[in-house]
């Protein structure tokens, strides 16, 4: 199919520029690359308008990630498909439905892994775990901070923006590539949970959730004071942050009331989330607290708020042991730690008897962003006092960079190698690069 | 209160006979102790009639449960009470209404550990992790399998058999001090979960559960296909066996079709459960299929009943690390670990890599006895073609030690010695002691 690719003026025909690391770790370059081409009839290219760094990135940076070889970063980006595989011409059968209705020209945001659409885990909407699946910006599927970009897949990893969608800004549509889903995700993990379920329906265990049991006589109701959760969010950044917003969106949406306690001990992401919240409109407030606070701070709060029986859930959006250590001694027995921190090499922290002790309930793993994108576009869109001044939704320009903004700064692609150092030092938010300037 | 005690005529007045434990492991000893008397307002004594030998005294008998002091064992007893604190005079005050119901004479069976039935955990319905529970058997608690013994906030922990319940035979009654409820609530985490949600309610992640989301368009209805539960239950002790009855009578009360596979190394532990199986009236199999196997085969089996992706969830009801090890490697991307095996103090034998990369969530820890008692005498009520031919409901004599027997054997108490040894080597299934014989 049609392919209309632009080199910058610098470089060779066919070549492209591209951020890669390299290992052992810490060591980026920005360089020169041959344009990827569709290998595969399911693949498109799409051309990168924007691209995310992300904490992510992170872990295979400081060389956790177990790579040898070098990489092309990069898994959060938006862009145009220039060209598509065969599977997306018009008359092409044995296709999943929607592969058909990709074109050539479609402005589109990347889910961060691939997904088929088509296997046992995209139909039943654990998309991240497809069958096909692959995490962009590996050694055999190269990333998106770059001009162009592979997409295997493509019918059901790309999302088009379409109609009402086209209103949203570029950069916030970035977000939708990873850390909105993966923060709605970390918290619909909390409050779909059946520990959680004799708090949301006043209804004590075993008959508080969904039940293959009889409804036997004398199953009490909950009063009041038991009907109160407790929450902590442990990692503010960008993805803590979207977790927060999405947690509290929630939770303004049931009746129920609440404490939320946010804890990063780095005091400028503190005060990022400290000002999103003070931008909430208030009636998003009006059913619960919420503070923010460093580590020995936050565990003081949950000792005062809940007498010292901990938080009903923990969301853990750090990555090491010590969050998930932290996460641990903040949970109430019978609680839960919805964990989306990317763990590397070492073991959990933990012995068997102290998971036996707590009757915890852990939820680890990647977020199916394809499948949560529709939910992110829906609380984007309807939570203007947040995504409007954080990156702005309601068209026009994005204010990038202000105290509420979720976006932090949009810079050349030839300053990648700055900004991962100041973002791996906790120096700045979220970055975007662009790649054509 | 009232009274009433007799001593083995053997014995110094005062005094009964014990089962107790002498570290560092494996050496057990029937004794006479002073028989315990009420210490505080909400304490009972109660005449035992039978206690229950359980894997989880395994853990302590091993020397794998960290206690320096010898002690008293037993948690599955059943008797009558002979005597009450203050709490239960009629005109006690400033206690929770179920404290002056317990009557001296009441029959009664015991949760394995005391609760309060007052603070948030009790009221929740979170039992086993009330903030006044203690597990019988300890050297601060000393427990059942004894002539008498004390219980504390016996307002909260003992539960009288009255009416209907009285015609339960007595072996079938300790079963409710643990281990049915204990099959039951393993296998209600699983049927809980938000992960499998989706093939329960047949809507795809994330519109699949209760969810504070609204409902947006194009929420996928699932196929056929994609909705059937594949399980596997690791451990076939007396716990194990139960799990796997009360998980097949919950899937047989929904529509659902099902494969769930039973696992356990030890042939004769295989057997007793095709037995109970093969006992069970068609109507409770007729929407899936069951299997037993030894590990390597086990694996097999869930291979191609999968087509290699794993189970939805797995049912750990072991207690040690290898069974954990066998349990991540069992379950699909996206699945769950309903951990009921009770874990000491090696470490988890997982990495954060190995988690996030299959999202895998676990729930761990104690089963809250006391709010599942209820279901757990519905269940035996209900399903006389176990019950009946296991453990003997429908009144008169249990009948014990047959093939589909879930009781093995019931022995004197001066034969502990010999039975421990037995159980730890898997050569008999549930032992139950007569202290007065
Ligand atoms: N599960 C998924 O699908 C998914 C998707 C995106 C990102 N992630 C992961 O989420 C995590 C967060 O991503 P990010 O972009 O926000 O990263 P980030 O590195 O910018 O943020 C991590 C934050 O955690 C804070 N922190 C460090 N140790 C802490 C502790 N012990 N207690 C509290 N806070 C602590 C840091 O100060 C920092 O602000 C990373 O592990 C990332 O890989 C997972
Ligand atoms: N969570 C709770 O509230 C609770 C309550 C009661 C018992 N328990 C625990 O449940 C577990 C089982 O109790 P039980 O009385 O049935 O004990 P048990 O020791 O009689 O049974 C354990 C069974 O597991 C089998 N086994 C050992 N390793 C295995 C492996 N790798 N794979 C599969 N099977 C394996 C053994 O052959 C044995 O049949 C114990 O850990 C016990 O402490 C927990
Ligand atoms: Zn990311
Ligand atoms: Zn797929
Ligand atoms: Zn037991
Ligand atoms: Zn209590």
């Amino acid at each position: 199919m049609a392919s209309q690719v632009d080199s910058h003026p610098e470089l060779t025909p066919g070549e492209q520029l591209a951020v890669k690391w390299y290992p052992p770790a810490y060591d980026i370059r920005v360089e020169s690359v041959p344009i990827p081409t569709i290998q595969h009839r399911d693949d498109a290219i799409v051309k990168v308008k924007l691209a995310g760094l992300c904490g992510s990135d992170l872990h295979i940076y400081r060389g956790h990630g177990g790579f040898q070889d070098p990489l092309i970063f990069g898994h959060e980006f938006i862009g145009e498909v220039i060209s598509l595989g065969e599977s997306f011409t018009p008359n092409a059968t044995d296709r999943p439905s929607l592969y058909p209705t990709l074109k050539v020209g479609d402005k589109v945001v990347s889910a961060f892994t691939s997904s088929c659409g088509e296997c046992h885990f995209c139909r039943v909407g654990f998309t991240s775990r497809c069958v096909h699946c692959l995490l962009f910006g590996i050694p055999i599927l190269p990333g998106g901070q770059a001009q162009y970009v592979r997409v295997p897949k493509a019918g059901g990893t790309l999302f088009a923006i379409t109609g009402p969608l086209t209103t949203i800004s570029e950069p916030s549509l970035v977000l939708l590539a990873d850390i909105l889903p993966t923060g709605i995700y970390a918290a619909l993990q909390v409050l779909q949970h059946p520990k959680i379920a004799p708090v949301i329906t006043g209804v004590a265990y075993p008959f508080s959730g969904w039940t293959p049991l009889a409804r036997l006589e004398g199953v009490g109701q909950l009063e009041v004071g038991d009907r109160e959760l407790v929450l902590a969010v442990v990692g503010l950044g960008p993805v803590g942050v979207c977790a927060t917003i999405a947690l509290l969106d929630m939770l303004a949406s049931t009746n129920l009331s609440y404490k939320v306690i946010a804890i990063d001990p780095n005091e400028s992401r503190r005060l990022k989330m400290q000002a999103i919240y003070e931008g909430m409109e208030e009636k998003y407030k009006a059913n619960g607290q919420f503070k923010v606070e460093a580590i020995e701070e936050g565990k003081k709060v949950v000792e005062g708020w809940t007498n010292s029986l901990g938080c009903n859930a923990v969301l853990e959006i750090v990555g090491n042991n010590s969050a998930l250590t932290l996460a641990l001694s903040l949970v109430r027995p019978f609680g839960l730690i919805s964990s989306v921190g990317v763990h590397q090499a070492p073991p959990l922290p933990f012995t068997g008897r102290e998971c036996y002790n707590k009757n915890v309930s852990f939820d680890f793993g990647r977020c199916p962003v394809r499948s949560l994108l529709p939910v992110a576009l829906d609380l984007m869109k309807r939570r203007e006092d947040v995504f409007g001044a954080a990156s702005g939704t309601g068209g026009g320009e994005a204010e990038v960079g202000g105290t509420r903004s979720l976006v932090d700064k949009i810079v050349p692609i030839g300053e990648a190698k700055k900004y991962y150092e100041m973002f791996d030092k906790g120096e700045c938010g979220k970055v975007l690069f662009d790649p054509w300037v």
